[in-house]
């Protein structure tokens, strides 16, 4: 769709009442005082406002009107919608509540019913609506925040309008700001599209509590972030009511975990808290971009400088020491008593000159700096606003300000965001925000990987649960290395198999009702001769004698390789997902799973693989051999396939899977349909 | 000694040019602006200051003088001190820098001897000042905050100055703030001491940078504790300047984990940043104090109060649901569309008088309540912060109230304050505040815990190096149990003793000048005859033949156990800490160590077991017995012992320990002596 008539619209139309107090009047002050010419009051009484003319119907406006902002009661929504339609009203945006979320859902479908014979798109209902600075345009209950860099897109109006609220408080440049509520039309898919080249935006931040579509969204989102970088709240993290059924290995991660995966994967910066959203907004939106993460730290005082670097080093910046020639640059202008490390102790005697001077210097050596402040309140800050600014001015590099206290510091911090360079309040943000735009900048380099999904292949369960050597076959047909493996029905074919594998063997139950096969005594490992497969034959068929025993499959007796897990669960947002962790006891108490949404390739599965915690041990400590890390890459990628190949697959287990010096081997399968 | 001559003189003396610009200007300027009366300006032309006589000497002062401050060049503080000494003054705050810090410690030395010949104490030298909101007396460079609850100590005077900057800015409430400075008298120690009792200090807020006396600050902070709150903040959390050097086993939890174990053993509440230590001070001095875990979250938008109820979830706070008579008595008065759940969702319909009857219901059930409020321009907020201040009124239970936005925000959080209740600026940092008061309620509630150091016995290293069999008789003595062992000096001695132990036995080298044994070949494991074991030691000796080859050690070849390991070390600041962690190759992957400031006793090694994130595998998972946790805890507290019996034994690694379902042998054991 186009967003011309949403964002620059010829005219504005407001249904509502213009009494003080109601939803209509808020939105008329709010456009009016924005500076938006063009604008139409309409209600019953066709009562004006101010200098808006009113109208008793959207209809008998004379003047072109392509957006019309809804804030009458739900029940004439239609109503309203289908005087726009005639009228030739392109969008609209719906503030009246009263919709799904109380209920009423043949309401909202039926406005959207509406909307589409006419070829309206809308936002909301039950949203806080838009605003879009660059054309005046303030269609919102909200605040009015001055122009800048940052989009805002809130699926909840109600901190939509506190975030408006602090952006115009802290002085936020915003370009445009969309709370869309209901989503019952537009989404934050349609508007991270849109946003993704607006020439205004520079960075996207996102509110949102729960999506619908996981793999739309996802796509939208590389998309963008190739472009921008895009910042997003994600509230709901370990909270109860929204933990979504994943198979056990998933599980141990957490259901938030998938979203963060997802995130991660499309080069999101998730952070938790509007504080940390408006840093990385007032960064992204002003400073050039981070091109590693070598940081300087300059500053007056030594402990606030080490609280910085300490946040530096926690945040994988490296805040190495300065060359011999760059020490010997900063010794020849500092005086002798200042610390010529990183951080850069210039004490309390430095000057703004300082400042400069020596920020000048260090971005020739850092990929970025930041420069901390802390004055006595006698100490007027703005010639190390100005300082600083110089600097950034200067050489173009990356410098963060960090002004704290001071005299003046207010005014300082204003000064320097009217100039486009933002001010954080402490080193420590300052680090943080650069941090995150390193990260961003390595994401932006690297590339999106687009994964083919594959086609389907058929259904793996058109006749019933598989039994493991079924399992074990689909496996193998796939791609996922299992061991020599036999089906035995008798004692005689039992050490017939074993004697093929070569003992020692190990020999399973084969049952559709016995899941949990030791719990059953349905496994007997280290089976080292004829004698010993015949009696663990005749317990094994005994124990399981009730429970539809079908046979034994013998294994040989694996030994030597490092245990990691397997698992593939369908998550109600995004779909299928892998998810890898580290085998054996361990993995039950650190909870050391990753996951990826699925499919990973290759690359993909190595990056699960570095990225868990006991990730030493695969790479093999104290002189140990290092596990076929690529065999087992090529393992998860296929095994990440499953659930594409086979529609009817529901959740997937391998445990364990063994990882030797050369190659991988399947220990355990369990495979289940989907319900 | 006394610190009224300190905090609430008779007379103050300001030694310093009243220049405009200079120190002394500053100082005399917030003197007689804070409204303090009896002040005399001493400078060589005896200039006066405003309403301030002049002089030219303390002592040509009438008047009594307790309290004197010098801001006059260092190479003048020692005939300051002089006569004041004379004049009978008791108390000094010595702005004047040039001391230690820049390398005159000469001049420091100089100055205390003068003080001390005198009987002054000081603070300082190069230090910011001090204040006492409660006699009018603002006797420093830095801002003037209002009056309140939290005392305010720093060691650095830039810190010290930004903090009653932000509190003047912010309205935080301070008793009595003194930035330390050099420290070469009175330092955070005394402070802590007198604050302990001080009636108009609630809570201390304390910014340090490093300590000299690690076990009297412990001390110290272990008495205030048992009083009132300490918020800490230390820098150099991760700065590779200040690693102390830590036994191998230590070194794996980083340095400063010794101060992160300090401060938790002494129920001090360690933040990183200021803004987390000043929502601390304003909990701590407003609000009731935190019976318990259980934490109710009303909100009137849903995605806030989510976000706050995560990170209640991951502060280890408790946010159940309400019981049935709660959702009755809630769903009584409020409409039908408020999710009667927690977090209490009221929606945007909610009025202040909901928050009030809402909160006063909930705080019956819970131990605290957070009141979330997100509301749009246009909507006062004013009725909903009486709301809240009525229900924390009504009941007299911890509410915390945290109002984000919406119409006069700032007016409505100055007015909340000014009635003793604090406002949070986000649901999560309200939170965060309740979960550390929680944290500290039950320190207090648990007592802090002596624990009693032992008599010195004599030195171990007297006559050289240890010898493994010697040190595990020392271990055996202490009451750290060792398997059964036997020094052999030939093939026939070894044989002999492995017959007396019996087989399998494990053979180790005995030679000084062997540590690693293993590298040597010095290690046979699992020796199962008379042949193996004269084979093995021939091996042993062969390997060891040019290295002072003394002998081997015999010892019962054990399974079964859960390996463990022990560490001591002596930090410079904190002496003897020891360190526990889960053995083998994950100890090294995970850094799963916890330390303490030894000496521990049983309970104090109990914490420490239970501490470790690998703390399930000890107790048993997947149905193995659990290892014996009380013999492994009296190991660890015998152990703690030792560098206070032997003040020559500078660092121990017991590595690994196996603890069995009963009892505990030490595997392997190295003791060094104190460089």
């Amino acid at each position: 769709m186009s967003f011309t008539a949403l964002f620059n619209p010829r005219g504005v139309a407001v249904v509502g009442s213009v009494t003080p107090g109601k939803l209509g009047h808020v939105l008329l002050s709010h456009l009016v005082a924005g500076g938006f010419e063009k604008i139409y009051a309409v209600n019953p009484k066709a009562k004006g406002f101010a200098h808006v003319p009113g109208f008793a119907s959207v209809g008998d406006i004379g003047d072109p009107v392509d957006l019309v902002v809804v804030a009458s009661p739900a029940a004439t929504v239609k109503a309203v919608l289908e005087e726009c339609g005639r009228k030739g009203v392109k969008a609209a945006v719906i503030i009246s509540s009263g919709f799904s979320e109380a209920g009423n859902v043949a309401g909202e479908e039926e406005i959207k019913a509406t909307a589409q014979k006419y070829g309206i798109r809308y936002i909301g209902p039950n949203c806080a609506g838009m605003i879009n600075t660059y054309s005046n345009l303030i269609a919102t209950l909200q605040a009015r925040p001055p122009r800048g860099g940052t989009a805002v897109i809130s699926q909840s109006g109600a901190v939509g309008g506190a975030v408006m609220h602090w952006a115009e408080e802290l002085g936020l440049g915003v370009s445009k700001f969309v709370s869309y509520g209901n989503g019952s039309d537009l989404n934050q898919i349609e508007f991270l599209r849109y946003l993704k080249d607006d020439p205004e935006t520079k960075v996207i931040a996102l509110y949102i509590e729960n999506i619908n579509n996981g793999r739309e969204f996802m796509q939208a989102l590389k998309e963008v972030t190739q472009e921008k970088p895009v910042v997003v709240i994600k509230s709901g993290r370990t909270s109860t009511g929204q933990r979504a059924a994943l198979s056990h290995t998933g599980s141990m991660a957490g259901s938030d975990a998938v979203y963060d995966a997802a995130f991660k994967e499309c080069g999101v910066l998730r952070v938790e808290t509007i504080d940390d959203m408006f840093d990385l907004c007032k960064g992204f939106a002003n400073l050039p971009a981070v091109g590693g993460r070598r940081l300087a730290i300059v500053t007056n005082s030594g402990g606030p400088g080490v609280m910085a670097a300490d946040k530096a080093e926690e945040m994988g910046l490296d805040v190495a020491e300065p060359s011999a020639d760059l020490k010997a640059a900063l010794q020849s202008f500092l005086p002798s008593f200042a610390g010529v490390k990183n951080p850069v102790d210039m004490t309390v005697e430095a000057t703004g000159e300082d400042y400069r001077r020596v920020l000048e210097e260090v971005v020739k050596e850092y990929d970025a700096a930041v420069a901390i402040f802390l004055g006595p309140p006698y100490l007027d800050t703005m010639p190390f606003a100005e300082g600083i600014l110089a600097a950034a001015r200067a050489t173009g590099k990356t410098i963060a300000s960090a002004i704290q206290s001071g005299c003046g510091v207010t005014e300082s911090a204003r000064y320097l965001r009217e100039q486009g360079l933002p001010n954080f309040p402490s080193g420590e943000r300052a680090v943080r925000v650069l941090a995150r735009m390193a990260e961003y900048a390595e994401y932006k380099a690297r590339g999106c990987r687009q994964v083919e999904v594959p086609a389907e292949k058929g259904l793996l369960f058109a006749s019933g649960p598989l039994l493991e050597p079924e399992a074990m076959a689909i496996l193998k047909e796939n791609g996922i290395p299992v061991p020599e493996f036999h089906f035995a029905t008798s004692q005689a074919e039992a050490v017939q198999a074993a004697r093929n594998i070569g003992y020692p063997v190990v020999m399973k139950v084969v049952s559709p009702q016995i899941i949990h096969k030791s719990d059953y005594g349905g496994v007997e490992l280290n089976i080292d001769s004829d004698a010993a497969c015949e009696k663990a034959y005749e317990r094994i068929a005994r124990a399981a004698a009730e429970r539809d025993f079908r046979g034994v499959v013998i294994y040989p007796m694996l030994t030597g390789g490092r245990e990691v897990i397997l698992g593939l669960t369908r998550d109600a947002q995004f779909g299928p997902v892998v998810a890898f962790g580290l085998g054996g006891i361990y993995t039950e108490v650190l909870k050391d799973i990753v996951l990826k949404v699925a499919p990973v390739d290759r690359a993909g599965a190595a990056e699960m693989i570095r990225s868990i915690r006991t990730y030493p041990i695969l790479e093999g400590i104290r002189g140990q051999e290092p596990a076929d890390l690529d065999a087992l890459a090529e393992t998860i990628a296929n095994f990440s396939r499953l659930p594409f190949l086979y529609p009817d697959l529901g959740e997937a287990d391998l445990n364990p899977v063994f990882v030797f010096p050369r190659g991988v081997l399947v220990g355990d399968v369990r495979l289940l349909k989907k319900p």
